[in-house]
């Protein structure tokens, strides 16, 4: 049975205890120095502070399941000895503190696997983003076996044992295959692929449109006057999303293949959470600043993610790489996150014509 | 301003009268032999019979815009005299009844839109499909000009003036041009292909599909014992459909680019009418015929282009020509349809090694 020690207690790094433990492995799970509040219920309790689930209407926190011990960040080094395997289990906004604390500490035997979805720039200045594992190795001398995990698969419900299918993605098919047999069950299915690049680049892209498509539920709700959705309009946004999705997935140097995880995790994405919330009130009619206002107090990785992957599109444009007005609807939410536009959707921009001989 | 002359006065063929009325047009609405009722009720008030939309709980018929009149069949003849284009607005079931007694009689020179979408075999034996516009066709000895509506558009959110974005396709490009100034308003975007091919397949397609994600809404009610859905398994059954959608559109002869309407149309099915029905029910466990007596009484075009579609992949397998392990979620809704076996969703079918240097 193997160890796997998690940095990083939030919701996502605790969900994927609930497989491993499934298969009788051992989680240590350490939080960060912001994890604190939840280390301790969590060590008073077996419950976890803010993994949660509706149980007939109440949002009830989840029991961890048998095998996962709770400890403070200040006992990580003791916790890494003896690790089969490190999970980051931060958010995007832990990721520089990851790099800075962590990744330096990680022994070069040790496999990593995170749940940390996202691309971020290469630091070139020519606008071209890297997947975080990729960053991750910066901060290394050594040469690290970083694998991650991308498809559609929100914390809660995996914690509730919904199946799903998601990818681990890394180098080495060999520690991929094994980290299979750790983690597979009868509610948590794995594909496995080499293009790193490619699986970060679809899951991360989904924050942008997920808020794109969920721009119609507030447009209904407007139009409405009630709490009513339309879903031809979701569905028009969710097509030009996927189009949109692949070639950017291409321009960033994954592999088609891993097109499918990206529409499985936007489908999931539209709705579930934070990121539906700020693009509703976004299509209700709220600019930006409006939005934030009301969701105060929200942490919003999708923000960050899709200003990251907009600013490299404009980026890439200007030298040529990329033709902007191929993603007409990136580039409209790109307006509503850093220019307080209201929302208008670029509907005539979408349509294209296809003749061939 | 065009005359449009409808034949099948049905929820789609009716709906798509509101963008033709909104631009000024006139839409005679004649209905098969099948629809004195709706065509007498539409005489009479000026509603549609069957075409509704939800007004804070109660579903409501919606008034035919200005520039609808209503015929019975009876009057088809007369009302074909000036017509600029015949919209053919029959439903699958009555596909043969309109290539019998309506394609002999269509003037050459007559433009056809058909929101009739769908494939069918092609005769050879061989297990090919063809698109109902190529059928259409064979029931003619002059050369029509048959065109189609393809992408995510569910009829009573089209009268409800929800936005979407649709295909038109044809072999014309001018005639595709000419129907998108008729019908093109600020609620319905088209996009024009020459695919004809591809975007039937594409959005018959999402027939098989839907009812394939909705399993999953159905597997949660079971679970759970109650009206709740998860959706992560919805969302890792979207992302296998859109997988097998793709590979679907190349065996039939379709272009990539016709997938994204078949992905938009395949989101809006999810949420809409009775597909979603039969669906959840096989997936809360009962078999086909229980699902059937549930849903007395409901005719399904889905289930019908879905036995099409999966039979024809089989007779292709057999020719060697497509490989059924590519296809584990279409073979499954097969298994549920024509053998009245029990859901059990092929997930580790679904898991792929994507190993590559």
């Amino acid at each position: 049975m193997a160890v796997i020690t998690t940095i990083g207690a939030g919701m996502m790094g605790s969900g994927i205890a609930f497989p491993a433990c499934t298969n009788g492995h051992t989680v240590r799970l350490v939080g960060t120095p912001l994890d604190d509040k939840i280390i301790k219920y969590g060590k008073e309790t077996g419950y976890h502070l803010t993994l949660k689930h509706d149980v007939n209407g109440t949002q009830t926190s989840f029991k961890m399941p048998e095998g996962v011990s709770f400890h403070c960040y200040d006992e990580f080094s003791e916790m890494l000895k003896g690790a089969d395997i490190l999970l980051c289990g931060v958010s995007s906004f832990g990721l520089s503190w990851f790099c800075e604390n962590i990744v330096p500490l990680i022994p070069e035997d040790l496999p990593v696997l995170s749940v940390t979805k996202g691309m971020i720039d290469d630091g070139t200045g020519t606008g071209h983003l890297i997947s975080y594992p990729e960053y991750m190795q910066c901060f290394s001398k050594k040469k690290l076996n970083i694998n991650a995990v991308g498809g559609p698969c929100t914390s809660y419900e995996l914690a509730d044992h919904d199946p799903t299918e998601v990818a681990f993605c890394g180098k080495d098919p060999e520690t991929l295959k094994w980290l299979k047999s750790i983690y597979e069950t009868d509610y948590y299915h794995i594909s496995l692929s080499t293009d790193v690049r490619g699986v970060e680049c679809a899951v991360a892209l989904k924050n942008a449109y997920a808020l794109a498509v969920s721009l119609a539920v507030g447009l209904s709700h407007k139009r409405e006057g009630r709490d009513f959705q339309h879903y031809n309009s979701q569905a028009a946004l969710f097509g030009q999303a996927s189009k949109e999705m692949e070639k950017l997935l291409m321009l960033f140097g994954g592999r088609h293949e891993s097109l499918w995880f990206g529409i499985g995790d936007l489908y999931v994405t539209v709705f579930g959470g934070r990121t539906r919330k700020i693009g509703t009130l976004l299509g209700e009619g709220l600019n930006y600043d409006e939005a934030m206002e009301k969701l105060k107090g929200v942490t919003l990785e999708s923000i960050v993610i899709t200003g990251r992957t907009a600013d490299a599109v404009v980026r890439l444009s200007e030298s040529g790489l990329a033709d902007i007005s191929e993603f007409p609807l990136l580039m409209h939410i790109r307006s509503l996150l850093s220019e307080n536009a209201k929302v208008d959707i670029p509907w005539s921009d979408f349509e294209t014509d296809y003749f061939q001989a």
